[in-house]
């Protein structure tokens, strides 16, 4: 399986994913300036991957720190963390995993510096493990939801390279995949910036998964074809109320699937899951400047595809209302998006709550399946 | 107005396109072999243009013949005829011109050869003119449901460029703007070929038209923003029964409008209605190679932005059913899709199936003026 990021040896190793799919570069990390380089020239990027990147730098950061007691080591570990919080300002899982790291000291503070620096290693290296147990489940939930057979549509990347490892828009794809159900997997191309083309096509097609690229513009008639089966995409943060922040172009493929009555999955680690806000109206949305829609990146280059000066709107994210979502998949399992915010009650009854491949089945009321096998031929 | 084709001084002179928007270079033909070259090689492009310049072509190389009598002439001519509709073989117009063309020689088989040479290219600046005639008619009907204020969305190209002027899904922009309203035009970029980002964009703009480029995942977080009023798109071939065969990513908009209660127009001109085929169905949908999705053209170059070998499925064409579409706007009126078979019938009152304005706005049933005009502060 692809790894974004890895600890080896005393260095933190990163796949230089702004080379992707060209070229596949490793770069090693010894100094945590290299780390926070590699954040904001998004050697590195997706939500989780970079919370993991930043807990690695500071790990890496400590290690050179030469302080007497825990006071002078925690002092000198501020340039450490300043830096790396100004990569991404706006990068939610930096600021959790700086907190975690922090309290994490605070909670230690009575041992000596030589132990807190590897016990902060320790610490960076759980962090990875825990990304990937969490995605790991959720593959386990959501793979029960791919039949054999199956076409899946993807939007973005979600993947193994956004997170420490197996994604979580990709982990039921995988996790099915282990199970040795037969399915084939559709990949936007995700304009403007391109992950799906660039990315998820490549790191499905490192697993041998079949993979098909279509523009964005295809989905609709793919569905209207009866190609499509199920969509799974990632979230960048969801409301309590399951409304969903994701990639620009989420929202049009889930407005799609209940035309066409498919299923519409989203893949959520509870992390991402902002439980202080009650509605996608919430959620703030970026807005970016022009070029990534006037100039296009490619293999050593980038080309301009627009008139000089013409205006732009570029919405990087857009909010899927969860009467659009047919089921969110946690690494608790797999619930209604109304159901989401009952997870943080005390008396909360997982079982009950968790809904079953059954359920959705039910839903699709044209025989779409039948159909679909009368017309495999092509 | 942006003109893609003139007859001028004996010559046929020809935008390159596949130059825009970055070079406005003309190519001046004075063989009827570089008029075949330039539908070959895109430097025009869009049905009705490359009609209008085959049968500009057949005027070019009609001149050069030595004959001494209509069969002789035709004879002579056939070269002409032959080079020129293998140029895209599947492009209907050609075919259309070349009919045209022969059955108006056939029709004058008693005048001197020399005057037929006159009269071709008479008739060639004819099916130019007439086709602006069309698009302007079209213009007058569409421009009655554009209002004041109103932000207008079109995907890839249906203007000027695409016609002898003044385009078909453009005609009723240009027309609303000669009438003195204001109004805003967002423009879908249009992948894989991204006529909307490098065509569209660049003839509003010439126009002074309001244009605001975006991505074509963005069309529906827009809607869902209430910053869209209206749809307006060309056609390739419409069906009787109001089946719109358009660029892919055109259905995916109509499913949109019906989500969002935003009408959506189909500007047709009635060539392009096929009253033979009964449906969409009936409509063949070309697929074409992987190289438009995994290589995009800009300024002086392409590049590529998916990895080598991935498979990719780009159908170019989606059809719309007539259920999503509004109404279509015709050189006779605007019409429901359902009433198109009407206008073959020898007793159609046509002043009866038209639609006015009125009809649309009851359609919304949300008041979506009231609140365009509190959230205009942005």
């Amino acid at each position: 399986m692809v790894k974004a990021i890895e600890w080896i040896d005393g260095k933190v190793i990163m796949l230089d994913q702004s080379k992707l799919p060209f070229e596949v570069t490793f770069i090693e990390c010894t100094d945590y300036r290299k780390v926070a380089e590699g954040i904001k020239k998004l050697w590195i990027r997706g939500a989780p991957a970079i919370g993991i990147a930043a807990a690695m730098g500071t790990a890496l950061g400590a290690q050179d720190i030469k302080a007497g007691n825990f006071n002078e080591f925690m002092e000198a570990l501020e340039p450490t963390f300043n830096e790396l919080l100004s990569t991404r300002p706006t990068g939610v899982n930096i600021r959790w995993a700086m907190e975690r790291v922090r309290s994490f000291l605070m909670r230690r503070r009575d041992e000596p510096v030589d132990r807190l620096k590897k016990l902060l290693i320790e610490e960076a290296k759980r962090i990875l493990e825990e990304d990937i147990e969490v995605n790991k489940a959720i593959g386990r939930w959501g793979a029960e939801f791919i039949k054999d057979g199956d076409t899946i549509l993807t939007h973005c990347n979600a993947g193994s390279l956004a997170t420490g490892g197996y994604g979580t828009a990709t982990a039921p794809i995988f996790a099915a995949k282990e199970q040795g159900k037969r399915f084939e997997v559709f990949v936007d191309e995700t304009r403007p910036v391109l992950q799906g083309a660039r990315l998820t096509t490549w790191e499905l097609m490192q697993e041998g998964i079949p993979v098909t690229l279509i523009v964005d513009n295809a989905a609709g008639t793919l569905m209207k074809m009866r190609k499509i089966d199920l969509i799974i995409v990632g979230t960048d943060r969801t409301a309590r109320n399951g409304d969903v922040a994701n990639k620009i172009g989420t929202y049009t493929l889930a407005v799609l699937c209940k035309e066409h009555k498919i299923p519409f999955y989203v893949a959520a680690p509870l992390s991402s899951i902002d439980f202080s806000i009650a509605s996608g109206e919430g959620i703030p949305i970026e807005e970016r400047g022009p070029e990534e829609v006037t100039h296009i990146s490619g293999r050593g280059d980038s080309i301009q595809i627009a008139p000089d000066g013409v205006r732009v709107r570029n919405i990087a994210f857009d909010i899927t209302p969860h009467r659009y979502v047919t089921a969110i998949i946690t690494e608790k399992g797999v619930f209604r998006p109304r159901d989401l915010k009952k997870l943080i009650r005390d008396d909360v009854n997982l079982e009950k709550l968790r809904i079953r491949p059954a359920a959705i089945l039910s839903c699709n009321r044209e025989p779409r399946r039948s159909y679909k096998t009368s017309s495999r031929g092509r």
